[in-house]
């Protein structure tokens, strides 16, 4: 049960008709909700009219009727979910985000993060541009206008901005005309399209999104590819591609990515039985049932059952009304947040072994309590399998990990972890064996990032970390 | 994936000692929310003096800190989750009822509902009465009202009450100095207290009510007890003990109460998972994997799975996000509900013969929907099989089954709901099998009401189930 | 700028044709707002069935148009503003009240304080009555219940009200079938009626409410007169009439009242400029400006100016934005809510000697600034001038004036006064004179109430004006 | 009554210490928020760090005390509130604006309207800048970003900037140092500074505001003139001083700003009471009594009451109620907008002759419902007299004058107009005595633009007035 945030998914449609599609970005957004849960937004394009809403909140909380009919009509429109860092929880920083140019409007919404905007940032400062926002995705903007200027179409001014920035980007822009996807060389982050049956392009961070606005998926968005559509249809620009080793975040797959959609080639859901295989052969464990934490460990814990030929039992309710405006008890109070969240059903551990199926243990605390849980409801041993490596370090490329300091693996052996959680065992996924985790066809079909449990930075790591100087205090 | 209601969700504390109460309350009555989303409400006691808050929407929707914290501190409190029917939701008729009388305050939280309240009103009315709500609430109130004018205490008051309402009620009842649970002769909705470390007495619903408050289980309040906490502990009143045959609700098993409880005796979860065992043996199928429909086909999906053998998969997604806030996709759209809000993975069931486990048919609509999302993901069959028996009668209890002209089940043979439906094979639970839903160490433990199923009802049906005077329009 | 406050204003419809009548009483609301900015509610009658809204809040915050919208047509409807004293500020509060009783619904909506509602509510209770709110409105709301059980008549169920209740009322009632206006025999309270070209007949507690829905002023609601609305027209019942003398308190003529409207015959306005004549007779002033404080001083400032031939000047302008939203400055501001408020015309007093018209003087804490802002924009003298007696007695008839310890006319002679606020000379309205306010063909028309400024409390005073057993906390 | 909408009022503070002054931001804009109630925003600086908060909607609405506890302190700070003419009623255009730039961050607050901004902007596109919104106001961050990267100082900057930008302009800007005060060489609009007794200086639109937060009035900003408050103290910048002949709007005077402002050392009172003796003079009445319509007519009927010694009558109740949650009546409903906003107190004109002072007259359909209800009232006779000569142009300077087609003015003779309103005379200001509404110790202080009332256009016109390219949609 990770408290682990990625920062964005993003959503696009290119129609050929004239119709209300913000609800359609709405059905699509609500189906990305788990990429971000801080801010939302929606623009709408009526032949080069760009309107729109975007704010703080879920997509339940931002748009509601009233809103969405007054955004109106039009052909092409973009969406994006966002989670923030502490500190930036502003609405300005909320997307997509709408700029006007010299060839109209433009709107772009981003997931991933630049490895080099606080100098491309500089460098435009320094030519007299202002910025509104403390994003990457304005830096983005401000380049694409630029080339612009210069080339002869909006999909070469992206191409051009893709030779300078350099990170993890899954991009969907629209112009006044054009909707369009491009995925940065390392493909870092998801990004597919997919088409409803009246012609509508359809472009999503997840398939799952696809699903939910009865798109039928074409095919991922290629690493460093951009694809256009509009009236001409859809094309692809495949100048990037192949510039760099295709490197997928692991952690989608582990972690961030709902279990329907199809990553890649490769199914999240099957993925995840898959660790729980692995982590069967490599960790096995004496035990009466395998339980998984919902909701991402129930997938594992079939993998697990299944290879080890232990039954799977239903060990944990999650109460499923907790949502941002839950107030989490204080210290005046004797219940705890994960006795809300999370109870254990009693009838299934009394007087068992179990084997405990969750996705990774960050600071500990959490994963300490359920197992006490677990042994006050008469489970006679717990041995917890990780379906993930040990964190250990940054992520430079989208994902929000904790300090080095409040992750537990960071500093500890297993068995002073196991100590600490109380729990008769513990075996996390072996780094050794991720790529099993990308299985197709028997294969392992692509490589990928691994760098916040101890593999390479493909991307490298950003010069400059520090705050912009209007963020930093002068001198009193 | 029923849209079937239970009327209330009820909670109580009581505590040696002074503190802000409404907080516990508060995650008390989060772990009863699935009983009703409608209007929530808490009243807090700091010796005699009530104040407190309740209003139409989810408990996190209703108490933000502040409102919390304006409630401030006390030593008795009572909580209410409620669903009301169409037509009546109204933020007068939110509970708990708070009402002054000749004792000072009392206030009422109510589960189910009374065959007779219609003529005890009249009565009441015809005394010199004025009501405030249409509930059957108000009239236990007056009837306790009442009968404190002769009696020594409110738990006679409750007591002589007993003897004039008829039907289901599970009531907490908070006086200036006393905390009261009672439940009606027939048991027909769930009643259960337990304690905190410290010497609070809790009251709930459910008993995974307890567990959120980290209350420990002490019993289940029994059909036709009055059980009163106050300065001299907790004591029994059972006056009323044995006048009926304990008549637990089956569908508080089925599909009302979550899986974490335990009701009378018998944990939900397992009376789920044994559902599915005894229609693996009354509705045998050949199939590749069972599929549980979440979140209440899971359990029984998992007894399917061990009674035959076959594995269970997990092969849907439901999207977590969708709450009060959701607006549902109008005509214009061509996605549709089912599509936002499960998603099939695809993985799961391709090329696979799959048996199906979910509650219970209601229209028909919603299973038509998944079974067409399951062979479009490449099913190759789908065999139906339901934990209910066919929906056919109104309950009178405190459950809101739609008219027998909108199920299904009241007009159309089985083969008839197959076909429309489009699976392969429909298996409904046989309700000749119901008590083995009840087993507790080897034996049926309890009686119950199957009504909606075409038992019998155990305490009648109301001679007047018309409007109220002041509901109808005069004529012009 | 007293701030002092009237508890509420009352507003009815019946008419003879169907329509969403709920806008109407909207605007009456919104033309008696000054009568109470604490809570409000509409209440429609449709054939029998009423429906309507009430909330904490003035009446632009309340009702908004979708809630008028869902309010829906019907053909009588009751309104009322409603200002709560410190403590009671709670929305079960807020009126109209609705009851349904033996003969269906019934809406009231009262003005006025009752001084012996402890004492009918004690016996209520002690019949087995219960109490939803602390209101006197719930107390006659029963009492009339009860009498309808054995009247052919809801008008006489009233009338036999009026005999058993002592106090302020002006009430607003609506049955299933009429409206009913009714006055207490003291007359304490404004009430009148008029109608609309169309046949509606409108009730208010005053006339600019009549004015504001276009309604023609037919006449006062006579002290003890029960007026009658329905499909008979309108009627009379005199029975009470002439019990007591008529006692109208003065007040609504100094300050409560809108200066548009005309009271018992006597005009607010024209009431207000003889205070400022009698006042230049009995305390004159060598001044070369007349200057009002606004809102209630403008139109006694001309009468003084008229009477002493002074120029009249305007000498303040008053914020018009600020509303209940406005946050008052704390301690680490240096500006002060005067000044926010309030803000001198420089150019306008600047070397003159200012005569300062004001209603009253309560702690004197606003008198006191307002003179230092003369004198800093220039004035030479101030003398103030004060349309109201010395407040020196409490109020049980209706008004909030605050407890005697807080009055500085209560404990200090005119000349510590004067020396407080600061102004050269200060001269109070001699009670003596209090009749020639209510001058009509230059004789005094009626007789009044003028306890607060030391005269005899016509109706008596409470017997208990302590809190209620539930409102007082037991001994722990 | 005019409904006629100034854009905006700004506001700034610097101060030596550091505390939370966005408090004292919030009372100066509710001293100006009849400058513009669509939106507003306050930006407070602490050593460089900007955070703030703007929405839509009046200062009250915005600003609760959660928000503004959360800006937290600083030294400096800048506000807004701000009108927006229809169709930009957008959230993003809320002001001040904050921009990032090389030298940190800025915040612009602007009042005014520029001529130019379209050129300007495309120049800036076409050098590859992007625009968030449709404002001038980010025309000028950007051109003051562009100078700064060659200037010494941000007041150089924007010294620069003034050789480039034409029109109507008060700045506040920010700096992360420095708070700016800039006015256009033709001072179409106010702008003064003020300082509080703890050194603390405070610019703002008009002093009212600098004598609600207790600053004293230094002196009004000159034409063209920038001021600059630093750790240095205030220093003047008047390179642009003399550049053109100075011309303040004289429709300030006339209506839009409070009575208690003095502005270019006239007091807006003053102005208004000898616009009253004017127009006395120019178009005299035989009459009983004077009555101004609240409030902006009540100075001028002061000043028409004393020249002509016809005495003064309160002949208006205006409900101070009504704000932005008011709803309009409808179709459907037989009262009016004028009969819910002003009432007359017939008192005070039956049986009169009434002279009846006004600003302007814009549509003609108020001024004909107010005659109306006077005659109703009782008047015999009703001279409407007019402080505003005829409106017959738009102003491109910052007030959003109705399109010439629904100016009565524009198209009609007196005769017609008083026909169509239903008055026995009607008399305008004379445009030739405009001068006479600004003097000072006698003489014409300074020259004034009424541009509105047919006079040259000082800053000249707009060379394009249409909608920008992404406001425009393309052929399909």
């Amino acid at each position: 049960m990770l408290d682990i945030h990625e920062e964005c998914g993003v959503f696009g449609l290119w129609s050929p008709k004239t119709y209300d599609l913000a609800r359609t970005v709405y059905y699509g957004l609500y189906s990305l909700q788990h990429r971000g849960q801080e801010s939302c937004g929606i623009i709408v394009n009526d032949c080069g009219v760009f309107t729109g809403h975007k704010d703080l909140g879920e997509v339940g909380d931002v748009f509601k009727a009233s809103v969405l009919d007054a955004i109106g009509q039009g052909q092409i429109a973009v969406g994006h979910v966002r989670y923030g860092t502490t500190g930036a929880t502003d609405r300005k920083n909320a997307q997509p985000m709408v700029v006007n140019h010299v060839k109209g409007s433009m709107a772009v919404a981003h997931n991933g993060n630049l490895v080099n905007s606080y100098d491309l940032r500089t460098e435009l400062e320094l030519a007299g541009s202002i910025f509104h926002t403390t994003s990457d995705t304005e830096v983005i903007a401000y380049l694409i206008t630029r080339h612009r200027l210069t080339t002869a179409s909006i999909e070469e001014a992206v191409s051009e901005t893709m030779k300078e920035i350099r990170g993890a980007y899954s991009l969907v822009i629209m112009s006044p005309a054009k909707l369009i996807a491009a995925r940065d060389p390392f493909g870092f982050r998801p990004l597919c399209y997919g088409r409803q049956t009246d012609g509508t392009y359809v472009v999503a961070s997840e398939s799952c999104a696809l699903d939910a606005v009865s798109a039928k998926f074409i095919r991922d968005v290629e690493p460093g590819e951009i694809v256009v559509f509009d009236r001409d249809g859809g094309r692809s620009i495949r100048t990037h591609c192949g510039e760099e080793a295709r490197r997928i975040c692991i952690f989608e797959y582990i972690y961030f990515a709902r279990p329907d959609s199809v990553i890649d080639g490769v199914s999240v859901h099957a993925s995840r039985v898959q660790a729980g295989r692995i982590l069967a052969q490599d960790h096995p464990a004496d035990g009466d049932v395998v339980v998984g934490v919902p909701d991402s460990g129930l997938d594992a814990a079939l993998g697990f059952a299944e290879e080890s030929g232990i039954p799977c039992a239903m060990g944990f309710v999650k109460n499923k009304y907790i949502g941002r405006t839950f107030i989490a008890p204080g210290q005046s109070q004797r219940e705890n947040l994960v006795h809300i969240k999370l109870n254990v059903i009693a009838e299934a551990v009394r007087g068992k072994r179990v084997i405990l199926i969750d996705d990774s243990v960050v600071r500990g605390t959490t994963s300490k309590k359920i197992v006490e849980k677990l042994r006050a409801a008469g489970a006679l041993e717990v041995h917890l399998r990780l379906t993930a490596p040990p964190f250990i370090a940054p992520c430079y490329y989208g994902v929000d990990v904790p300090d080095a300091g409040s992750l537990i693996a960071a500093g500890h052996e297993t068995e002073e972890i196991c100590r600490y959680i109380g729990c008769d065992t513990v075996g996390f996924y072996d780094p050794a064996h991720l790529g099993a985790l990308l299985l197709h066809g028997g294969q392992s079909l692509c490589t990928f990032c691994s760098a916040c449990f101890g593999g390479p930075y493909p991307a490298g790591q950003p010069a400059h970390t520090g705050k912009y100087r209007f963020e930093q205090k002068l001198p009193d």
